[in-house]
């Protein structure tokens, strides 16, 4: 089957780029001796994740579902790396009596105090990281908290939990405007983690674990001294995003939208398509406006981008396709019952509106679909 | 069960202020002699769907995989309010084949021709309503273009098609900033359509079905002479942007998302919830600087708002609560393992990311759960 046959919108997975990324991050890590723990939380999917795993190795989840459904496919190294809520230390529970080694975060004493409660209730011993702030953005404790000690004392003296290191995630380094702020990030990032690893240790307490990453700060980490394991998931996919961040070019890009021409408006230069914010995502990305996108950059069936067309609005299943900066377009370039593909402002975003991926590799043929999973 | 105890984020919906909702807009278009047709695409489910119908009362829908699933349920009225894409053709006579009276929508000679052949082959006859350009935004034709008759003539020339009438939506409702600008959008809307039924009728075509809608205009539409039926989704639920527009109260809200705090920033006045993008949406609404409430307004149990809490910031997972306006917020008010209800920004967006609701009716004591469809 041909893309041209697929019902639309549906998500396309180039399959020859999906492995050329992975490839990539998995030799630059390697080169730097450090573990690389794939995160799940872009593809959803077991048949990406088993692209970029060795045997045994571990990955990162952003719910207890993805940890579920890693877990029942083989995978039983697994960092759950969202703050730890009381309300699902029952279900992290049962994954652990299981068989999963599931680490979990956190980054205070009343959730160490209650994951111990749980813990004894259900004899099981919960793996825990210390969640450390290295840009300022969300959670985690600053390396120089006095807190991040006492959170670790309490760990190492309570029973049913286990003090096994820290991590952090140096989000910010999305808001970077230039390469060198993105080094600048990583270094932070390192040293966030590595400080708070010494303070834990001066302390007299265990950190064995030091975990770190985003895809940007791993694209560019120059120093990963003292990491143990880096964390990265947009790398697989990338998106334009990173391309903006000078992460990836455009033509790495493995994720878009396939959606049919539905309409024109030729007074202003507009084509209609099938694919809304339903198909990809409100996520405007870094919306620059020195170089806004919109809502995705429209690509002709062979997935290359095509005369500088963006999606400039979207309601909920509607797309409007114009050439950047309001310059004219021929719509009758994109016949009615056409189709684009359309890459995505942020893989992780847009991929979550999908339950399915379309593969494809470097051509329009359909070589099956891939599953994911949404939700908790 | 009561909702401390729901695995958190999830998706509330309260059933008490659903049915208040679905009982005013069927009052309000009754008293003026219109049909209401519920647009299915904001709760996409068959639960909610059967409290908003009458026996024989016909929905709209936004793509064919909610008219497969309302069909399966027992609704058999069913109007696609999406120009159609010819590769949905033979989904879409499958669907009639079935029994389904399902309508479909175009406004060009180009998707008269494709579903006329499509038709022939398949032994159906596709009735259809040409889409009308009322605000500017998307699809349509003017009701003054001379192809509004060309396309008519051409389905009403054509075998396997069948003329039905016009359809309007005037989506630029949701930027009015008042309710005098919502009026003035309802009329042009009712005016744009009745103008095209009217160039229709004068070229001896058929004209039946006068269709307009949106839940704004439908709220406050002074005069729907010669409209034959009105279409709205969002009523049912409401949401912040509704309210913003002046459509409902906050109070009417009937849907937001359960989160469960898991950490704070004390220096900053923030609370950590694990409610996200994911659980959100990106969708910011209106984000009117005059009055910005993030990705949602923030409430107790109880489903008030506290405090005029906001997320101001969201990542997959995590989202940041502060008090609007920068102003300090005592984080222990919401202690860890406490949680929250997020009033939605736009009840469509943040309902798809999600594949069920917890039910209440003004407590927190959980009825049951509804399930909803996704994708396409």
């Amino acid at each position: 089957m041909e893309l041209e046959a697929m019902e639309t919108p549906c998500l396309v997975l180039d399959r020859g780029k999906l492995d050329r990324n992975i490839a990539a991050m998995a030799r630059r890590l390697a080169d730097r001796g450090v573990t690389l723990r794939p995160h799940g939380k872009t593809a959803k999917s077991i048949d990406v994740l088993r692209r970029a795993l060795e045997p045994g190795q571990g990955i990162t989840v952003s719910t207890l579902k993805e940890a579920d459904y890693f877990f029942a496919h083989g995978i039983t190294d697994l960092l759950y790396a969202v703050g730890i809520a009381p309300v699902k230390l029952d279900h992290a529970a049962d994954l652990i009596r299981r068989g999963a080694r599931l680490t979990l975060l956190l980054d205070s004493v009343e959730q160490a105090q209650a994951a111990s409660v749980k813990g004894r209730e259900h004899s099981v011993v919960f793996p825990l990281l210390i969640e450390i702030d290295s840009d300022g953005e969300r959670s985690g404790l600053l390396p120089t908290d006095p807190r991040l000690v006492t959170v670790g004392q309490a760990l190492q003296r309570l029973e049913g939990v286990s003090l096994r290191g820290v991590l952090t995630h140096a989000g910010g380094a999305y808001a970077c405007d230039s390469i060198e702020a993105i080094r600048a990030m990583s270094l932070r990032e390192r040293q966030a983690a590595v400080t708070a690893a010494e303070a834990l240790r001066a302390a007299g307490l265990p950190c064995p674990v030091v975990s770190i990453g985003s895809s940007p700060t791993a694209r560019f980490a120059a120093d990963l001294t003292g990491v143990t394991e880096v964390r990265a998931g947009v790398y697989m996919f990338h998106d334009l995003v990173m391309a903006g961040l000078g992460v990836c070019a455009v033509e790495e890009i493995a994720l878009s939208v396939l959606a049919s021409v539905i309409g024109h408006q030729p007074s202003k230069g507009w084509v209609i398509v099938d694919a809304g914010w339903m198909a990809l995502s409100r996520d405007r990305g870094l919306a620059d406006p020195q170089r806004d996108e919109g809502y995705g950059l429209v690509c002709g069936l062979d997935g290359a981008p095509v005369g500088d067309l963006i999606v400039r609005s979207v309601t909920q299943e509607h797309g409007v396709i114009a050439r950047r900066g309001g310059l004219p377009l021929r719509p009758e370039a994109f016949p009615v019952g056409g189709a684009v593909r359309i890459l995505p402002q942020h893989a992780c975003a847009t991929a979550a509106m999908h339950d399915r991926y379309v593969v494809v590799d470097g051509s329009s043929a359909v070589l099956g679909t891939w599953g994911r999973i949404n939700g908790w």
